[in-house]
């Protein structure tokens, strides 16, 4: 992509300030604005080398960009990039990062101004860590960004969110939001809602026999409170959906276990694994 | 503790095959027999270092054991470590790393020569991988090994379990058979559970959206189907339970999420999370 000048990143926490410490990393813009509420955390995210300077004036940090990536948390977004839009260039390209798309993209399309200047997108790639101090430069190597236009979508903006997030590193992928959320509501929501219903589920006094699978499958459930309240209930109707497949697939385990069906057992288990090697095969080589 | 004569481990794959090459990098045997149905990987073993010499006869590969180590899988264990007796010197020790105690420990239990040598035992460290080729010397290093005695175990063969087991790096904890499998449908047998629905219910269509909270908690949907089989099979009952109290969580869940219930759908999610921390800030420091 050619160099870009001014990017206003808005919300400048773990994901905000991967994107400004990769922006900056390669080169790929003359400034980084950071746009937040707290001047602290927007010093601390300045010191990291996240962005190159501060302001928790949204008007003013937007205003000479070409591009604005909204990174707040999923209730905020529409809100933020609704702000953005009525002072930053008209030309410039509004995008976000946030874990869903269908209610965002519905409210920015009520506005005509914000809904020209938007292209909505999710990278995906996070940590249960939250906060620029955990942000790094290579968080969106080689991630999968999705990006969900709708019919409001002005091609123009579509190509250059195409190639603002390949510039950072992303393999784009392309679907209508409705449809992001329901994967999502499988590949990731539903793997949030596992983990933090095990480490529910498990009394403290175990943890000394808990090994490999517990810590990993419960690693995501120390994510901030929230950031995934807000998720779970923006994306609640595909997320019950995901629930419920996983409880019927629980379910069969159950019925087997319960008449000893060793045949049902073995195939219940061969089944899982199958998939799970296809995932493992599919993934590009590790660094 | 003192430097063992002739140790045979029964059954060297993953399991066998680490304990085997511990022994040997820490100089604590004198020689490690392998004992196994099949000469070819038991010779890959041999090339690999876990073991100095292989037998496929069960009675001249213990004949010699001051230690006999049953690696084999949780169905065969209790019939292994009872062949083993018969041929083993009558002072040997003789115990096992299955996943489950309780039957193991009922069946050797009423064979009096078995149970007089026997310590039951579960090293708890593992890997979705099979076979010697995995092996690792340091699988054991810092990770709980449970003793489950019963009223059956001599003392003096309880004593030399303690110190094989820590000798091998591990940290002993000790209870009853029954509350082991209680404790470990909860911390290894339930993960394993949700990992194989959780990468079931994905459609593979979906798998280049899914990030680091699905690879993770799939993790150990890799691991051999008939080892998993035999350890549910053997374990029904306590996972029965198990999985009962996980669905009730979800149910939880989605009845927060039915209702838009903010405030429920925080606190489901924080106390999972306070829970995710406690387990955190009680792991022994990394390497």
């Amino acid at each position: 992509m050619d160099r870009l000048g001014t990017v206003a990143v808005v919300g400048v926490g773990l994901i905000g300030g991967s994107i400004g410490m990769a922006l900056r990393g390669r080169g790929l813009a003359r400034e980084v604005v950071g746009v937040g509420r707290d001047m602290t955390s927007l010093e601390q995210a300045r010191s990291r080398g996240a962005i190159d300077r501060a302001t928790t004036d949204m008007a003013s940090g937007v205003a000479e960009a070409d591009v604005v990536v909204v990174c707040t948390p999923v209730g905020r977004v529409a809100e933020d990039v609704r702000r953005a839009s009525e002072s930053a260039p008209k030309a410039a390209l509004i995008t976000d990062a946030g874990s869903t798309k269908r209610a965002i993209v519905e409210a920015v399309d009520r506005s005509p101004r914000a809904a020209a200047m938007f292209v909505a997108a999710h990278p995906m790639a996070g940590s249960e860590r939250s906060g620029s101090a955990f942000a790094r430069a290579d968080l969106y190597e080689g991630r999968v960004c999705v990006l969900t236009p709708s019919p409001r979508t002005a091609l123009d903006r579509l190509e250059r969110a195409r190639s603002f997030w390949s510039g950072l590193g992303c393999r784009i992928v392309e679907m209508g939001p409705a449809e992001h959320d329901e994967v999502v509501a499988y590949t990731s929501h539903l793997p949030h809602a596992l983990a933090a219903s095990l480490a529910a589920t498990v009394p403290a006094d175990w943890h000394p026999l808990a090994a490999g699978a517990f810590r990993d499958c419960t690693r995501v459930a120390a994510a901030d409170t929230e950031l995934w309240t807000a998720i779970f209930r923006d994306n609640r109707g595909p997320l019950m959906n995901a629930v419920g497949k996983l409880q019927d697939r629980l379910s069969s385990l159950k019925y087997a276990l319960m008449n000893d069906d060793e045949e049902s057992i073995r195939r219940w288990w061969s089944d899982a694994r199958a998939r799970r090697s296809l995932f493992e095969a599919q993934q590009p080589p590790g660094p």
